[in-house]
């Protein structure tokens, strides 16, 4: 099968492979998309090799036909046993740049009718970040005030529409006024442009009592300024470190003051258990409405895989508006 | 009533004021016991002002007799209503260095058989707030190994006791030979002496896999030293910063790579609510334990009331080990 491989030089040049091999838990796909991540960047940089044991192929997620189902593959969320011809969106841990992937079943959703395979592609990272970030770390409940930063990003975009569904008050921070304008049609009530205004100035001016949760992909000198504008029992989600690895002065007396959590998650190497309740919990709570079309994936552009380049160029520019999908072909 | 005034000097006093009146849902005990702790302190040093609308008087947790019940006082933990004469023991969020007090009647406990005014007073606080670090915040599981810096304070004596209950592998820092004997006594598996001994390097050369929780009084360098020897998914529960202020340099990348969750935790400005169902919990989970003596209050020194300034200074000069007690009379 063809594949996109990471020569020495960190280029992207398509190369050939052997077809994955399924366990009994697994399924085969035949891939029809594939969804961009950051961490396929810093994977191609050499700065996050995969989990051991898994593929060293480049790729997170995918959407695509079942070609092979393995004996114990199980059931989709309406108890049908999944079948080859399936149409299917899924998380893997590594192997999304191919042709083929072998994806664990419980890792499998149906793509609801009228979905496109792209924007298949576009859901399963974003969703489940976003879900496990604002309901399994942090406990969101309905009505809270919500900080999401990045929030023009495939993460921020989710963590939007997820926190509005549950009734809550949705600020953004985002890097321009285009931006702003696609969150506030995400359902944000507030975008703020960092270029134009601080964050912290316009949070104790309008928001005294600060934020419930606060969505983090920054980092660096976020941290301290998000537990300025952290409500009392406020939880901090802290996902990635693009504004910088480190917080210079972390001020306890802050922290006890407000009772605040601190939590810091990945969903890449979690264990299969832990992404199979995941995949579970979110189906139950959130499939509905993806079906119906009242949270969407959000999608900035679609190449043919042959400009995969591009993508990651665009990604690393910071200038997408949403996911970033390669078409397999 | 008699009570502890705080003087101008900042001196311990005593002086005469009205007697507490009670609302509806709470109970006046007659004082005969009173836990001392680190608040106490702060709080005649001018930097722990009491939550709004509690007694200035200095105070946390006593134990008594009930004298006049509100009309909404409610039940015992055996279903039976409170009444005058019943001996008690209580958090309450003030007023505690006097002959009388009001409290919650549902932060009560009513006192074990068996149980002397001594060891009653010397249970509410460090009880209630182990259990809320291990069980409502860091979600305790059986068998997990857990690492309790200042082993032999009040509430790391607590600690101790209910993660081993749980059958926990349990370290314990503690600043000398005797406070790691007192540790070792109440079951802990390990005790280092943080004089003699850097609590990373033993942990690193003894416990590979790391701690799933920390119970932290100390802060300040102790922050980046618990992250290096906290486990995948491990928690770090602070409730105070004897050892300073500041983390000077937050390494996210490492709170990331560990899936780390730091909370900041206090018990006294929580919401009556919150510790109406603490209080309930604990009692739920451990109160027969307490009342068998599997786990018991330790008790570093009694003082008569009389002699508070002695308790006071034990207590600043980190000497005790276990609680000290004050004896009205």
């Amino acid at each position: 099968m063809k594949y996109i491989q990471v020569d020495n030089q960190q280029s992207l040049v398509f190369s050939e492979t052997v077809m994955p091999e399924i366990a009994a838990d697994e399924c085969l796909l035949k891939v029809k998309a594939i969804g961009v991540n950051r961490a396929d960047l810093l994977q191609r940089a050499g700065k996050y090799p995969p989990p051991m044991g898994e593929s060293l192929i480049l790729g997170l997620e995918v959407s695509g036909e079942i070609v092979q189902c393995g004996e114990y593959a199980g059931v989709n969320h309406l108890a049908k046993p999944w079948k080859v011809n399936d149409k299917v969106f899924a998380l893997v841990a590594g192997g999304g740049y191919a042709q083929y992937v072998k994806v664990k079943a419980k890792q499998l959703f149906s793509l609801p009718e009228h979905f496109t395979f792209e924007q298949g592609a576009a859901c399963a990272e974003v969703f489940l970040t976003a879900y496990q970030s604002l309901f399994s770390i942090a406990n969101l409940a309905d009505k809270g005030n919500v900080l999401i930063h990045a929030g023009a990003s495939g993460v921020g975009s989710a963590a939007i529409q997820l926190a509005k569904a549950k009734d809550c008050y949705v600020v953004t921070t985002v890097s321009s006024e285009i931006k702003a304008q696609a969150c506030l049609a995400l359902g944000a009530d507030v975008a703020i442009n960092y270029q134009e205004m601080d964050f912290v100035a316009y949070s104790k001016a309008n928001m005294p009592l600060g934020f419930d949760i606060i969505i983090d992909v920054i980092a660096g000198e976020y941290v301290a300024k998000n537990i300025k504008v952290a409500a009392l029992d406020g939880h901090i989600v802290t996902l990635s470190m693009l504004g910088g690895r480190y917080c210079a002065q972390l001020d306890i007396a802050k922290l006890l003051a407000k009772r605040l959590t601190l939590s810091a998650s990945t969903l890449r190497n979690r264990s299969e258990g832990y992404k199979a309740q995941l995949v579970a919990d979110f189906i139950n709570d959130f499939y509905a409405e993806l079906a119906t079309g009242q949270i969407k994936p959000v999608i900035d552009s679609v190449y043919p895989w042959q400009q995969v380049e591009q993508a990651h160029k665009k990604m690393a520019n910071n200038e997408n508006i949403g996911k970033l999908i390669l078409v397999v072909s």
